[in-house]
């Protein structure tokens, strides 16, 4: 066990082709836009800037994730560090929603449908058919989970996934004194959030994560935060956080 | 264990900036120049285009086979898959020759000398000191090697280094049937082509990798190549090894 704190540092991905076409995204496998790299590459140079060495990075198996990634530690110079990938830090699975338009889901089915399956701790969109373009079914990156795989999923289901792998593969990871980087998606880290920072299922409705600005957690021995979570932009984290909850009003 | 043949890529590098600069490089950490990243979306275009997706990727721990390999699977749509990063894929450790002028080192110390540090299979270049600006001796990516850190190698101590993570690392992903990616550097990837080929001690001397052109095997049950491993652009490839074995001629 190494000296606490521990050293975690949260990274939501940078702008994708469907943050900026305003479509519920989920499993779909979309590109960052330029802007979205851009994003990237300014989260690894305000790592660099704070000091902030990641000894080792998590990402989930989506592009978006793992191309920020890729951007921020070559930003900040440490490409070279372990990578591990898992499904278990992909976004949430949006079900039927996958593939859809934010603004005309929320014209077609209203404010308080709308809201719900956006930000429900325990209510899943209508399950998305394997015969969906928008499917996963096939994808042969998701070979190994058999009936495990998601065909939709609350944020209560994304946090169920994630916490074992939490506890099995990260929680080692910082307890033998190694700063952890996630470069995850904004729902996989709200879940995540919510565990490490208490939120009851109520309140994590208004939690918003902004993209590309790396949020750092410094963790005590019982893992939870020592300090309030702190973005290393909070001025541009507040700005994105606040376009995040306004996504679909227009 | 699965069927054979056993499917095995090697991709070198695209062009650094050191390469460019016609510096001997080895463990010094340059990126790749723009020519360099296009290579790399080259070799990953080859490689779909060939229907070759590989299941795991392995790389050294040096930033121009990395930002390799990283274009390289975006452009094949494969960012999602494993990676495994290891010293032991690193280049060839050049000694104190590492950030000196190839041209100048010819010209100071005659043709002879210079091809016999170049290419000798068991000759190497004199120590790099720990106090040069071009040692890695106080490099955090390597504080767990201790004693084993070189500080200079010839291509037999990069066979010697390598072959133990190769039967112990990267045969099991081959044996389990997976479409194995290395992505490293001309004297690490020479040093394989030599345990696989079954090349003599002294007609390794004569074998160029090109830059960026993926390098195809497939490998019977002994491991050995059914067939000679296959560029898949194999004009580009011979350019490339030409242009390869010239450097320091001009």
């Amino acid at each position: 066990m190494a000296d606490t704190p521990y050293k975690l540092v949260l990274l939501r991905h940078g702008q994708s082709d469907w943050n900026e076409k305003n479509l519920f995204t989920g499993w779909v496998d979309v590109p960052l836009t330029a802007k979205g790299r851009e994003e990237a590459a300014r989260g690894g140079e305000l790592l660099a800037a704070e000091g902030l060495e990641p000894d080792v990075l998590y990402t989930s198996v989506l592009k978006r994730a793992i191309t920020t990634a890729n951007l921020a530690l070559e930003a900040a110079d440490r490409q070279w560090i372990p990578v591990k990938r898992d499904w278990r830090l992909n976004e949430r699975h949006y079900g039927a929603l996958q593939g859809k338009d934010k603004a005309a889901i929320r014209t077609e089915f209203g404010e308080d449908q709308f809201m719900v399956w956006r930000r429900s701790y325990d209510t899943p969109p209508p399950v998305l058919e394997d015969s969906s373009e928008f499917s996963q079914a096939g994808d042969p990156r998701y070979a190994g989970l058999g009936e495990e795989l998601p065909r939709t999923e609350c944020l209560k289901d994304v946090v169920t996934r994630l916490l074992p792998y939490w506890d099995a593969e990260i929680v080692p990871d910082l307890k033998a004194g190694k700063t952890v980087l996630i470069a995850a998606h904004g729902n996989s880290l709200r879940a995540l959030v919510k565990h490490l920072d208490g939120i009851s299922d109520q309140d994590i409705a208004g939690l918003n994560i902004p993209t590309g600005i790396p949020l750092y957690y410094e963790l005590g021995a019982d893992l939870k935060p020592v300090s309030a979570g702190r973005y290393l932009d909070p001025e541009a984290a507040a700005a994105g956080a606040a376009a995040v909850a306004n996504q679909g009003a227009k």
